[in-house]
């Protein structure tokens, strides 16, 4: 393609063209890789940069592919031949923190690390906690409705989500929501937006929630022989009534390969869980959480200073980064009703077997989102195959147990031939018609989620 | 119009034609009545019934409002002609209480009281609490994104659906969202129909989040010289880092009223507030919303039986009914940002001065949603338009100080001209194009909220 003389002027913001894009501006984190090669990459830097590339691209006939920091799991920002990248990481500014009303107006760009420091200032934080805190964007957590630690007591990144600026397919710019605790006027396009992939718009910014830093918080963790003692002792901290605000769980495989790459040590068993209680009732759900897994276990952990609680959360993290040593990793993300965690986990490691495939699962089990990581060595030219096999597998564990293909990572392309097995042909058929009504061209994204 | 030959067998359900229709049947608690007679009412009892009303209604050209228990305080129920309304009150079965993984699945018509008792069974409860809980639909809740006085710490309704099944203008049943916590599969079609106001299609089931009955429930009453001071010490609570589970607020007015009627006595005050503090840290809480209400007020009173906190809540369930007792009453809902209360009570104060009506203000005072009460008097003839004026001017102060004109009971037919005000004509452009998506000839509800 050539780009109409138009370009210099009728777009703004920092723009490359062929192959001064560089590669990494042309996917995620999914490593999946789209055909062919994207015609430009605008660099935003303002709203109105955003505005102006969206109808430069509309008159182009070129598709828009928005990115932030590109750490998506399912290929949403994979951006191929036809496609005009338009990364909005630039429009990173924290436009306000209102302390008294605990709500932040920030940009697309701002990440979710740099406005819980601004919120911290005034004693107030962004509960949402994706893995990918420190580095993804708020406007790439909204665009994924992404989850976290901390989903299980303070809810996903739509909960804390009040509002959003959008640019929509015709270059306007609107507004959803509000800045107020409630508000029921008209119909919720915040939350449709939320999760929406990149497929209607553009988002901007957003008015977030921001909540208090909770007074205290305790960490406790405990190692199980077997995964089903694990999945039934958290089944009963949750009986007990305890919200605890953090409830992750490591089968033996991940748990051997956390402590590993963290150096940690530690038992080796069959399953890990560690979980967190805060606020002012803190000290009274960790008696409960300590005692119940004690029913099950003799070796819980306790930690109420923050290296301590570091240091047991330490093996949560390590889980990821240790898998991916390995090869290229698929990382799936299906949540199932808790009660079926238990035969989920079991099912997933048959299916290891079936498909002679590594599979190491972990995943935040207060909410019951499972994470099988399966590792693809990347010596054998069959192991991709044999893995998504296996994923496939998976998929139809989760919707048979009454679950979701994904928990919170999104369809974009990699599940893609999974969501009408989820929805049913007429729930699809909806979508698509809600989607054809913010974007009748599929300029936004298109191949993605639909 | 003659309903076509066909009826007989085309509806089913129970059928009322013409003057058979009660009148009862024709609206909603708002008071509102629309032009004209509607043409049929069916009494759906199954899924069958809803969906063979709706292909009858395009069969005949009628539109569709649907109602529950017809307690919306918007108008959102009003039948008038040219009209099916399709009583869905019928449809009240609770079809699951999944006890572990904390939800239910029921029909629209299933009152929130009918769900909490059989929540209770399984020691959970339906959080969501709008004032009509006792006998309003889950279906209607749900349609109208209800709040009610727990929202501070447990959300609005949407908060707690996780899934719906919706009858749409075509006659099909598609069922949206999922049974797990979590769950990002395609575009959030559960949250877009909630609140939809009967505009979308026909909500016929839901799944829902229930949550554990709190260990511990403490409730705190103070009565304040003046309402800035009563809003400074909820400001000051919620500064704390306190997360009460009601944060309620009354005018002089209101409370002066509420007592009468609750035969209450009590003190005369500027203003009179009632928190209550549940779950682990209850009694922590309790004690710092006490001394905060202390640092304003030697007149705060604590209750930790269910007999002593239903006292102090005595007061404030009474206001609008104590209201109701001199004629017919406006109910305003306004929602602005916390830290804008004593502002926008000062406000209504001197708005009603300047309308010559009488206005009490009470409500969320956690959420900063207010319900300024105006009382119209039967015997004045010109109270009615002086009451508009007032309303008007309320709609007015809430926009203008970042707030919203509805914060939990809708658009309905009563602030339709303000909606345009509140969003912006593009803001209601996508608003109108995403109704024209799911419902292009406009069956479902015309003339409400747009």
């Amino acid at each position: 393609m050539t780009i109409p003389a138009a370009r210099p002027t009728s777009i703004a913001g920092t723009v490359l063209t062929g192959s001064a894009i560089p590669e990494h501006a042309k996917s995620d984190r999914s490593g999946h890789r789209a055909a062919g090669q994207p015609e430009v990459l605008v660099r935003a830097a303002t709203v109105d940069d955003v505005r102006r590339a969206v109808e430069f691209a509309t008159t182009a006939g070129l598709s828009v592919v928005v990115r932030g920091a590109g750490t998506g799991l399912a290929g949403g920002a994979s951006a191929g031949a036809g496609s005009l990248i338009l990364d909005v990481s630039g429009l990173d500014r924290i436009l306000r923190i209102a302390e008294a009303d605990e709500f932040a107006v920030v940009e697309a760009g701002v990440s979710g690390a740099a406005l819980d420091a601004a919120a911290a200032r005034a004693g107030l934080r962004y509960a949402p906690d994706p893995a990918s805190v420190a580095i993804s964007t708020i406007g790439g957590n909204i665009a994924t409705n992404a989850g976290g630690l901390r989903c299980v007591k303070y809810g996903v990144t739509g909960d804390s989500v009040l509002g959003l600026s959008v640019v929509l397919a015709d270059g306007r710019l609107v507004h959803t929501g509000r800045r107020t605790a409630k508000g029921v006027a008209g119909l919720d396009l915040t939350s449709l937006f939320t999760g929406s992939e990149g497929t209607l718009g553009v988002i901007v910014s957003a008015t977030v929630r921001l909540q208090p830093i909770p007074v205290r918080t305790v960490t406790i963790a405990a190692y199980f022989d077997e995964v089903e003692q694990a999945a039934t002792a958290t089944a009963a901290v949750l009986a007990a009534r305890v919200r605890p605000a953090m409830l992750e769980l490591l089968d033996a495989a991940s748990l051997r390969e956390a402590q590993d790459l963290a150096g940690a040590g530690g038992d080796s068993a069959g399953a890990f869980v560690v979980a967190q209680t805060d606020g002012f009732g803190a000290d009274a759900e960790a008696e409960i959480v300590e005692s119940t897994f004690a029913r099950f276990t003799s070796r819980v952990r306790v930690g109420t200073d923050p290296a301590a609680a570091n240091e047991l959360l330490a093996i949560r993290r390590a889980a990821l980064p240790a898998l991916e040593r390995h090869g290229r990793v698929l990382i799936e993300d299906i949540a199932v009703p808790r009660s079926r965690i238990a035969e989920a986990v079991r099912r997933i490691t048959e299916i290891a077997t079936g498909h002679d495939s590594r599979i190491c699962t972990f995943g935040h089990a207060g909410d019951g989102n499972l994470h099988p990581i399966i590792v693809v060595p990347e010596h054998d030219p069959a192991a991709l195959g044999r893995a998504e096999a296996a994923a496939d597998e998976i998929f139809a564990t989760a919707l048979h147990l009454g679950g979701t293909i994904t928990g919170e990572h999104g369809v974009g392309v990699l599940k893609r031939r999974w969501l009408e097995r989820e929805l049913g042909p007429d729930g699809l058929r909806v979508q698509r018609a809600v989607r054809r009504a913010l974007d009748p061209d599929g300029l936004f994204n298109p191949g993605k989620m639909f």
